[in-house]
């Protein structure tokens, strides 16, 4: 098994467009900066989308800028599209994300494009990224997303997946990761699918899990996923972003938690809890009344407990 | 890893000794007989600690006389003792566990007795039970509990917990479990724990975990568990309970979760999910207020879920 794991904290991107209120500017530089003093090495700090679509990011293009003055940090976007990549490259992000839904009925009624059209559309960043010099060329990755199981298709059968996973990577991306949109993974499953997609694409193209934690099962996942030797997993601070569709059920997982669990075991993650914890502070006087979720927060750190030396 | 897993309910017993309100005798049998119904094989009732003590636990005789007509239900009762363990074999339980603390020091402030007077203890019930007919003798086992680390002394040796295992072997009880708690074990040191004790005193003789979800880790433990070849979780219905050091945070792992995860992963426990999911109803209406836990219970069971075929 991996004896160090990255993290890559998603709260400012993934977990703040699906809450209601616009975080202020500054409060999401503060946050980011914390979290990058407690040692996190990556964060996906907005999204380029049209801002009428979602307000909550529309200061992205400001938060890359700041971001990219702190050193030590991989300053990752996610774009929707060609338009997206477009912006983000200009604006010199470390690394774009593009989702791409394995059903294409989430597909189509999310971005109102079948399989093939976003096929071309990977294909048509990665070729915009290719004639990137190569000192300023952001590392370009697709997230398979609802790759555990759709809301509105139920299961995704594994082959259509190793078929896409496929399909991205002639399209010119760099890796892909796989992510548990709808909460539905469970152990089993993400050792089988991981296991496939690697076994197709390469061992070093999937290096990546994005879970939700919906039905509690987000850190049985990534113990699945670190002995098939995934190496980097998204969370969000305080789980921030709740589960749309289950009211009270947390989204991401939660990176306190992981954190801790990954220090226990004796993998390196480069982050002081301690410091970590006390980023919640900021979050939750930027969002007062947002529920943040996480337990060890709650119950504190073991007697004795010691993190891995870096 | 295993097909099947036994699920052990502790919520009559760990969890309600939690909760300071006394839950009325009819709705304990309501309760007992509803999660039979939903296919649980196995569920510690009650307590034969004295009802000064535990007012909680005071009709722990009545509770196992009704379970005992039950059918296809194993009626475990915890003992603290030999008076314990009397009063259990009269009542005729089909299983006994007696809690061994790891940490001296926490065995010593919790029921006033070091580790050799607590061996002696164990022989001394063991010898009770082998005297038994065997058409009515129950089976009798330890938990090791504070396994994976005590709120007073820190972590605890894996050579002492190897040690205590096999003296309580020595000491002639059936099998041993490992319980962690005080929520502090994480997924490495389940593995590399459950490995040390099967190896010392044979692979059939530690088949339990009891695990807590003090710091969101549970499931990813009970995962750790399966791949070390445990084949029964104790769990309690909506983690009732909580965990007294720390108010919010949960204390046992969530029955309803974990049959949700094994299911997910083709292990079948012979639970139906909907059923099991409505016995929530009756703990909620006979303990109003009283926090109830569990992440499945609110976001619903994926789309084109399917249990395992018993």
């Amino acid at each position: 098994m991996t004896q160090s794991v990255t993290i890559s904290e998603v709260g400012p991107r993934d977990g703040l467009q699906s809450v209601d209120r616009v975080m202020a500017t500054a409060a999401k530089k503060a946050w980011i900066k914390a979290e990058a003093e407690a040692g996190v090495g990556e964060i996906e700090v907005g999204s380029f989308v049209p801002s009428k679509l979602l307000p909550q990011m529309a200061d992205t293009a400001e938060i890359v800028a700041f971001a990219k003055t702190i050193a030590n940090l991989d300053v990752v976007a996610l774009v929707p599209n060609l338009k997206g990549a477009e912006r983000a490259i200009a604006e010199g992000v470390d690394k774009m994300s593009i989702p791409f839904s394995m059903s294409e009925t989430h597909s189509i009624n999310n971005v109102r494009k079948d399989h093939s059209a976003m096929i071309a559309e990977i294909k048509a960043i990665a070729d915009l990224v290719a004639k990137q010099p190569e000192a300023s060329r952001p590392h370009f990755e697709v997230g398979l997303s609802t790759a555990f199981g759709c809301t509105m298709e139920g299961p995704v059968a594994d082959d259509q997946i190793v078929r896409l996973a496929e399909a991205a990577m002639n399209a010119g991306v760099a890796e892909v990761g796989l992510s548990d949109t709808t909460g539905y993974a469970n152990p089993a499953q993400v050792s089988r699918l991981v296991r496939k997609v690697k076994r197709a694409i390469g061992d070093d193209k999937l290096n990546t899990l994005h879970l939700h934690n919906t039905r509690g099962l987000g850190l049985a996942n990534v113990v699945a996923g670190l002995e098939e030797g995934i190496t980097t997993f998204d969370a969000s601070l305080g789980g921030l972003g709740g589960c749309p569709f289950a009211p009270g059920a947390s989204g991401n997982i939660v990176t306190e938690d992981l954190v801790f669990m990954l220090e226990a075991m004796g993998i390196s993650t480069g982050i002081d809890l301690d410091k970590l914890l006390k980023v919640r502070d900021i979050v939750a006087e930027a969002l007062p009344g947002e529920p943040l979720y996480g337990f060890t927060p709650d119950a504190g750190l073991p007697l004795g407990f010691q993190k891995v030396a870096a």
